[in-house]
Formats: C-alpha cells, sequence, structure tokens
C-alpha cells in the first residue's frame, strides 16, 4: 500500500514540518484553506475515524492535544480542528488526519 | 455562571436528545448546518479545546468515539466533525462541544 502520508511520517516524502514526535507529525497542507492550514497526522496507519478500534483512544486524543499545542505556540486568538471522515464526509487521503484551520486575526486583535 | 449546555445535560432545558450516558449528551444544533448536524458534549464545564487540562484526554477521546458510534447508527456515509476554538474560531457556546454534520447523501449511494 502506497500512502502519502505514511510516507511523510518515514521522512521518504517531503512536506513542510512544523512539529513531529514518536507518535504524530504535523505539517502544512500543499492545498491550504485558511491563512494556517496544518493536519496533524499519526505515524501509525489508521484509515480514517470510521476505521477507529478502542485501542486507538490514546492517539486520537494526541491528535487533538498536539493541534492545541501547536496552536498556542503559533499565537493563534481562534482555530478550527476538523476530521474529514470518508469521501461523502471530505475526506481526500485514507489516512487519518486532522485539519488545523486558523490565522485569520491576529492574536493580539 | 449560568451555561445553556450544563443546563440541558442536567435536563434543566430542552434539547432534542439523541444519546446521552455519564460522560456525554448528543443533542440536535437548533441552528442545522448540514441535514444531520449534532452537538456531542461532555457533562462537564470544560470552555473550550484551548482550556483542556491534561486530565481531560480520556474525556476528549470519547467525544470523538460517541460521535463515530452516533454517526455509525445513523447510516452516515461520510461526516465532518468539527472543534470551533475560541470567538476567533467561531466558537458561539463556551461549553466545549464537538460537531457532527453529514446527512449529505444517503448511506446506500
Amino acid at each position: 500500500m502506497d500512502c502519502i502520508f505514511c510516507r511523510i511520517a518515514k521522512e521518504d516524502s517531503r512536506a513542510d514540518i512544523v512539529f513531529f514526535d514518536k507518535d504524530v507529525i504535523v505539517f502544512t497542507d500543499i492545498n491550504p484553506k485558511a491563512p494556517v492550514h496544518l493536519l496533524v497526522v499519526p505515524k501509525e496507519h489508521i484509515q480514517s475515524i470510521a476505521h477507529l478500534e478502542a485501542s486507538h483512544a490514546d492517539i486520537v486524543a494526541k491528535l487533538i492535544y498536539t493541534a492545541k499545542s501547536v496552536a498556542e505556540k503559533m499565537g493563534l486568538s481562534g482555530y478550527q480542528l476538523v476530521f474529514n471522515v470518508g469521501r461523502d464526509g471530505g475526506q481526500v487521503v485514507d489516512h487519518l488526519h486532522l485539519h488545523l484551520l486558523g490565522g485569520w486575526k491576529e492574536s493580539d486583535d
């Protein structure tokens, strides 16, 4: 199986990476829908929210906390966290990812 | 502090409730932005994603898994899960809530 997000996680494919650790990687979306548009991705290949097993609870929480932490470090005054689930939900890449969208206002507004 | 979602969680205020247990409550958004638009809400008052403490990891994961479970039961072929964070992120009610949006297509398409 050839998965672009698995390749990015293994550094076999390039991306503008803003954060990573042993579990997750955060990089910019190549088709940004907001001034700041990042993807928060588990290194483990999980297809989507609809494919989560009970054992994935920790990594799901970690995606949210990682997004929160990155948003704070970037000084975002407000942001949106979005999971698109399945083709009919707008999911394009079949590797779980959390969209972090923001930057519409400066944090000191 | 008077919080509408706390009141709904305590059944002091009415809502169209589709699921609840000891930790979470799910009800329809009164201003739906999709054919199916539900809010998945922790009973505990947490202001927003930006206000999460480390101790909230379990409830954050539970919100996601509850949304997944409800979407499955409703037969949604695809859906979106959205946290709006802060006024600049579109958050209107200062009690953490996950939007579940779907129903654009029938599940048997």
